[in-house]
């Protein structure tokens, strides 16, 4: 579904709630294309320590160390504070990108981002920030923490971010046979249509692996959904009057 | 559905979530017009680089600096600051409608200009851009984007804006089968009544294709619609009585 | 539904989304007041162009231009900052009303107004207008437009201005078989009890066309109703039945 | 259920949406207690213009001049203004009271009176004029207007009015076969439990009527109900049985 | 549900809508601990004249005034404004306190508290309030006016009061079969587990009677349950299928 | 599902509304920690006093005035104003941390500690508690109250906390059968992925005692679950027509 490469300068935005695997799905992408597509990757973080981002890589057997030993990974953890001025990201960036020639970038996340950014700028900055990346080919892919775990009524983000991004996939809680399960969906790909399946996901030992598509299920979205019923009801009615027939006859 | 001519001085409203295709509908508004009814066009963003609207849409096939070169088309890429003035629209866009003698502008977006605009004057300064282009006889298409993909309430606007438009299209994210489908609905059609079906489309490689109407859905405008189960149960139960008043005699 | 002539000083409000047809109904309770019923007309506009009105009235076949020509009907365009004073009402409107000597007046819409008079003095400048017509024995129609298409909750106005209106109707989209039709209804109507009924209306050619009240359907208002599906089910059920004994009979 | 008399001194809360008939019972109450009761009545209004009632009240058959002029009736058309401070409602309705003797006062409305009192005020201002009247033994009728028609959460007030009345009457629209009908629900009645029906009511040319508790139906109070489907199938269901079984008998 | 005795010092918060009866319970509670425990009560209202409760409890048939007179029983009526300092608690019941020598307290309200402190101090001085009374080893029962009567969003207090409060006990309006019904929770009860079932409760001429459970119902706490219906239909289903094997054979 | 160790220096979110055991599950943590791990523990609150924490272990069957004895446990009880400056963790935790080296902090709560922070710096202080900790290999415990009881829309926090835990706990009140019932799900847990189900729990007199997790219920975390109707209604459907089979066989 999210095959190894994005076009050169695209942003992706990925807007989950706390327990979703951004993280996860963001460190994947950059060890994907270190190891797997010649992409160096640079991890900007305004939330974690270095420390836990490699602690959490090791779980899932990405040796980070190494690959930033290769030269082809590394982690920025920055204050937000540094960012947001006119020069921010070059300054924080530029060495790295020169160095590193990175192709894909994390940042992680817009929300905290938001944190420090007078209300109502939070969208220049970003936008300041995608543009910065874009210009210099590096595709970004820019985590966003929905606060809200369900509910029926689902948006992206009140502070208008997602016109800038190219791709929008969302990581929504739902709850199934009584179990918090995780649906994946494509909200948004720039240009060409794109896969619109709500697929399961699950975080593995391996990280995340992108499943089958639900199926029988409504509203997922809302993380609240229902058993298409009367789907089983046929079934099962079929089936009974199958047997009916069978014993009249 | 949406027939190749508007009325001239015609403002109409696309509202839409992201990743809904506002843009796509727009930039093949601008090309229909100006390939197939010699309507020049002008997009006007305060959003996209240029750089991002050539290769959007040479994704679908369109050759935007082609026509460009043949005097169809223009892109004027501005910040909202310089319009949000009385004499703004003609400063900004005076020379280029002297000039190309559009029929067809895209305003992208309306929401962009709500973030530059104080509180209050956004309506203001959005009806002098209507009232602006109206009185050139050109018509208008106003991309306005929705923050929420799906909830049971909807609104259009909460900055009244609506009003000013004749035409009112919506761009529906609706879940159906498991899968983020789209659904299309006119609103409002100042004048006569209009097409009120809520139609699927999809935005392939050659750009917007509305498809058939929806059937047997409620409560598509949620984004969150339930099958109209008795149907299929009616239809299931009748074929199930037919067989067994068969067996029976 | 809504017979030819209201009570003399009534005030009527029409609220309704945008799309719903407030300015159709409006218009045409002029018009048909002009020819059918002797009652001159006054639209009183904060919101178009009286050239658009012209032209949306022409759309349906009438003709402004000749009842104004004829003295049956002006349209006072103007902005909202004239009126709210305290003599703005008999200012802007006296010579008019002593010229024309009008029965009923539209004012397109409260909602505009309430965007040019600071907030908690809405309520107040709309009563000294109600009041002053009531005081001439005009009989007014007061749109208003609600920002919500659909949605569960359902109010009128914020603002607290519906308890100075006689007749309350509302204009609310309703999603049908994966259609966007339209409901009518009366919320109040002061004095004795009236039709209950939510009725089905379309845009013609000809104007506002009421049609036959709604059956079989339950949350008209929320604008997302579910058909009653038991009727259906047990009507298919009776038949069902009925070939079912005379089967085995 | 609400029959003629209240206690003395006690405060009644007549919550409902524009439409309501609030305005009507608030009359009636009155028109009753001097007719049949011996009970004289005052009526405050901050909304409407005396003649506005005296015609509404003819409407029903009430002859509100004659009750005045013998003495058992009266209108009191006032600012909030002049009730707003500490001895206004002595200075305000003092005289009346002492000529009048009455037992029964409305206050039109509540609503009213908080779009001009200081927000934190509303409460003890309300309480003041509820304290005075009690003090007095004048039972009060407090007309209150809910902003929202029908929604799924209903609160009374957000300003805390409820706990200073004896008696809460609730008045909703609800949406039941396609057609607005009327509830009527006691929500409060200090002391001794009272009738827990939701009532149908209807505005006839005589007044307010009564009729019957509703039945079969969930969710009335949401002004959105489901007929309790089931029940209808639950028969349906036995009646076909029962001719099945003649039939196979 | 309710038994006679909370633990020394404990703190009751009890949560409902206007009519809920929570003054009922409070009475209730503070006369039986003084004529069947040997409990001394106190009932602090910032809301109500001293003259109503007394009224108010005669209708239930208790005898306020000859408690008072026994030295078991006392109504403080006072202003929110003499308890909101640092020692106003102490001067305000410290009298009572060492005269009385309470076992328990009611105060009626910390809404009522809740207008006259400035927002973020409530729950502030609502716990310097509950700690003083505890550090008295004096049992408190602090009422909590929720504004919503019905709805599926169910919160006890935004100014975050639960905490400091050993049980919490809800008091929701219940609409079943067109009637508005009452049930009683627990929602906490610190330490161990307590009685989990929604139960009925009435308001009777002798006070509360808390009743049976609940059966059958989903969705009480939302106000706007449903029945379970399938429990029924499997019911009747099942009586008739025994009828029709009957007659089979 | 609660393991008895979390790794060196993991924060934990235990989020629930009042009542929901929160305290109870970190005590349990604690006397867990102190009694069958060898890992000392501190319980950090802002909100309640000692003696009650003391009387609410008792109440369990824990002694923590004997644990405190052994040095295995401590309770820090202060005010938030202390801890919320650049060495406020330092200087009130540090002395305690040397001495009793805990690997198991509980901090009681982030709720209570929001309101002594000015709006925006909740989280900057408690990301630097809960770094503190951390960069001491100090698991910590942090008790968020949410506001809800029951709704079906559910988040964790609106000032963005959960980023900076390691695992999520959410507890939940479910009402079924008409019961308030218990459910505890796990929404995040770094790294690995963990028990996806939501499990009924219970307050024993022995602690949280975590039971099997909920089967055939949609919608538990909206806290108003309703029953898989069909899967009963396809039991009692084929069990019946076992029957009928046999019958007519």
């Amino acid at each position: 579904m999210l095959h190894g490469g994005f076009l050169e300068g695209d942003a992706v935005m990925v807007a989950g709630a706390a327990g979703s695997g951004k993280t996860t799905l963001a460190l994947q992408h950059l060890v994907n294309g270190a190891t797997k597509y010649e992409q160096n990757g640079v991890y900007v973080t305004f939330e974690q320590l270095p420390d836990q981002i490699y602690r959490d890589a090791e779980g899932f057997g990405w040796d980070l160390r190494r690959l930033e030993q290769e030269g082809k990974f590394q982690i920025i953890c920055t204050s937000p504070d540094l960012m947001v001025n006119k020069n921010g990201a070059e300054e924080l960036l530029g060495d790295t990108i020169r160095e590193l020639r990175p192709k894909r970038m994390v940042v992680d996340s817009l929300s905290h981002l938001q944190m420090f950014v007078p209300e109502g700028d939070v969208r220049k900055e970003a936008y300041r920030l995608v543009m910065f990346l874009k210009a210099k080919e590096i595709s970004s892919m820019l985590l966003w923490e929905n606060p809200q775990i369900i509910g029926s009524s689902y948006s992206i983000s009140d502070v208008g971010l997602s016109f800038m991004v190219d791709t929008i996939v969302t990581l929504r809680a739902v709850e199934i046979e009584s179990s918090m399960r995780r649906a994946l969906g494509i909200l948004k790909m720039r240009g060409s249509d794109h896969d619109k399946h709500l697929r399961e996901y699950e975080i593995t030992s391996h990280g995340i692996r992108v499943d089958q598509p639900f199926t029988q299920y409504e509203g997922l979205m809302s993380g609240n959904p229902r058993r298409v019923a009367s789907e089983k009801f046929v079934d099962m009615f079929r089936s009974v009057s199958e047997k009916k027939k069978n014993a009249v006859g």
